[in-house]
This record gives structure tokens, C-alpha cells and sequence, in this order.
């Protein structure tokens, strides 16, 4: 096999536990502005507005707009849907940046310290710069570049987002693999010439939902955590 | 004075030594090719080809070229002159990539350290990415986000690129911060509405180059070191 330099890995839902982290903080908004609601079915829903949003962006349907005002857009029409009142704009911009606040999976520092030994490590988000620079500093995470969709106008799973990254590390393609918990971002970055490993994320969303987490032959990889990567990539 | 959230630092000459570092690379392909020259005049030539170089991608007359290029472009030029054969294809590459290595002078990481504790730090190079990118993790240089001009293809002091700097950090230009041991630099940031932070860096250039060292009381604050820096802004 051959050699690969860098490891470009999906954030949300791979790194960081977004539905956790959003729970979480939506109940202590709701506790302070005495607001009664389920704030886990609020972040599923942030969450599942976000790809028609940005499929909207990719299709020409919208100019282009970072992740930070696509999820303000969502979370504005989800404030409406829900019926929730009583926020400032000051507190709508804080809880639109919990994104920048996503707590890490308890494997994810650990194993991105032991990659980060051997491999270029960077982001490849379509979150923005600052959400994803942010984020680090505020989880520790230790990345060696952050790279983000927004650098190149074009949000995952176009094409110009696999390619793009690859040629600003300075890389082939086929020495960077992408690390994602989804089978869809996998299969683009492949289609660009990039490898893939699959990390099974079973926790990013509800019991409810069915999801795929069989390990698939066609990547290079499949693992269960980032440690479980690193002891199958030998560092 | 306002909040200052981010600090963004020239690299070359500012964070790193490319004189010294520059200087023993060759001596040591000297060495190995078995080829006489000064080094130091070596690199001082490399480095004093740059500017122009830059300035015929700023005024249009090359297509954008990222800076490996055009230190490439430098390179086989002063190998010409200087009339030093004996190099392979392989040899000319790695030499070019002697940016990528540079150390970084003694007070950096410690600095940088300091200062990443209270401010987001990222780079503002003309350096391309994997360029910085290679030289963060060589050199353990701990950036939250690594910025170049490559990214806005325009290189400093156009005003894109310190506007670009602090728009895809998110902040308010004047909450964002210019490092730089060259005042032309920071005059240009402080047009685009930046602050500015001058620190000296006397062995930059060999003692024959008279350099303006002096503080200057136009700039926010004029430092003689990160660390220095860093005892200044209370970290």
C-alpha cells in the first residue's frame, strides 16, 4: 500500500459529538431564559436543516455562505417553528456559535496527538475557519492546519473540497486519506483520488435513527475510535 | 486600549531564522555535493531575490505563483549565476523545501506559548500553506490556524491579505493584531485597520545591512521578543 502523509478528517459528527454538545447547552439556555422545550430534538433539528442549507449553496440556489450563517439562517427559522421566544440577539449569536464550542468524542484528542506523530494532520469541515479554529482552542484538538470548504467556496461533497485540500497540503491525492464517520463523504473523497477510513460514530445521532455502521471493504480502513486508527496505522 | 482577540504573525525573519537555517543547509550540501561556495552570500541572495519575485505576481506580471514556486524560480536562477553545477533534479527540490525547515529563533515557541493562552495566533505569511504547514510541525510551533496569503492570492502588503487575515478569523479588524519584525509590513496592516506589534529581530540580515531597529510609538507595541511581547500584553 502505499505510503500516505496526510490524514484530513470530516469534524462534525467524526471529532466532535454535535448532538451531545448541543443538548447540553440548549438546556442550561433554556434553564437561564426559562424556556421549556426538548432541546435534544431542537439540535437534531439544527442539524438536519444543515444539509439542505448548504445543498442549497452548492446548487446556486443561494451566494455563497459560510456555515456560521447558514446555521444562524436554520436556527432563526427553527426559533419560529418551535414557537421559542424570549432571545436577545445577543443570545441567539451565542447559542449559534455553540458549533464552535462542540465537545470532542472521548477518544478524539487522544488519538489525533498519537496520528499527529506521523501524519500531517488538518480538518476538512465544511464548517468555517473560525468556527473550526475555535473549536481547537477550545477542545484542545491538535491540528497542524486547519482546512475548511470555505476556503474554496465549495462545501463537500463537490469535488473542488477534496481536490483543494489535497493540493494545499502539498500532497498527491492518493497519499491524503480522509477519516470520516460517514460512508457518503468517504465515497467522494475516493471518487477525488483520495483514500478513506470509516470511523463508526454509533452515538452521533438518536437510537431512532438506522444507521449504517458496518465496516465496508471498499476503504482502506474501518475503526471504531481514532485510537483503534492509530493502532491499525502503526503509530 | 480595545480587546485585542487575535495575533497574527509574519514568519519569515519575524517567528524564523531563514539566514542561519538557509545558511548551514548549504554548507551541508556543500559538503555532500562537494561544492564550494559562501552559503551566507547563498542566502542572502535567495532571500533578496523574494521581494521582486513577488512583486511581478502583485503587479500582474506573473500568473499567481505560491511562494515553492518562486523560490524555485530563485533558486535555479542564482545556481546560474553563481555557476554551481553538479545538482540533481532531486538535490534542487529538497534545497527548495530548506523553507519549510527553517528554526525558529529561540524565544519563538516559548513566546507563541505565552501568547496563545489569551489570543487566538495564527500565522500571516507569504508563505503557501504546506509550507507553513510542514514548518509548524517541524519546528512545533503551536498556531491555532494557519493563514497565508496564498489563500486570498495576494501577497502582503496588499490589503487583502491582512483584511482576508481577519475576516476568516472572524474578528474586527481592529481586535486583531500584526507581529512582524519589519515596519513596512506593519504600516500596511495598520492602513487596513489592523494593529500592530513591532518586534526587532537584529540578526535577521548580516551586520553589513543597516536596519531600523528603533521602537516607533506610531505601532501598538514594539517588542524585543515574543516573550517580551508577552510580559507587554499581561500573558
Amino acid at each position: 500500500m502505499q505510503k500516505i502523509d496526510a490524514l484530513v478528517f470530516d469534524v462534525f459528527g467524526t471529532v466532535v459529538d454535535w448532538r451531545g454538545s448541543i443538548t447540553r447547552e440548549g438546556r442550561a439556555l433554556g434553564e437561564r431564559k426559562n424556556i421549556k422545550f426538548n432541546w435534544a430534538r431542537f439540535a437534531n433539528a439544527w442539524r438536519a436543516g444543515y444539509a439542505p442549507a448548504m445543498d442549497r449553496v452548492r446548487h446556486g440556489e443561494l451566494a455563497w455562505m459560510n456555515i456560521d450563517q447558514l446555521h444562524r439562517l436554520i436556527l432563526d427559522e427553527l426559533l419560529v417553528k418551535f414557537n421559542i421566544d424570549g432571545l436577545k440577539e445577543e443570545d441567539k449569536d451565542y447559542f449559534n456559535r455553540v458549533w464552535h464550542r462542540l465537545k470532542p468524542w472521548p477518544d478524539s484528542v487522544r488519538g489525533l496527538k498519537r496520528l499527529k506523530k506521523k501524519f500531517v494532520i488538518a480538518t476538512l469541515s465544511n464548517g468555517n475557519m473560525s468556527l473550526l479554529t475555535n473549536m481547537a482552542k477550545n477542545a484542545g484538538l491538535p491540528w497542524d492546519c486547519i482546512i475548511s470548504a470555505e476556503l474554496f467556496h465549495h462545501y463537500k461533497p463537490d469535488p473542488q473540497a477534496y481536490e483543494g485540500a489535497a493540493k494545499m497540503l502539498g500532497f498527491p491525492r492518493e497519499r491524503v486519506m480522509l477519516v470520516a464517520a460517514h460512508k457518503d463523504d468517504l465515497r467522494a473523497a475516493q471518487q477525488s483520488g483520495l483514500r478513506a477510513a470509516f470511523v463508526a460514530r454509533p452515538k452521533e445521532f438518536p437510537p431512532s435513527k438506522k444507521l449504517d455502521l458496518s465496516p465496508d471493504s471498499s476503504f482502506d480502513y474501518n475503526a471504531t475510535s481514532f485510537t483503534d486508527l492509530a493502532d491499525q496505522l502503526g503509530v
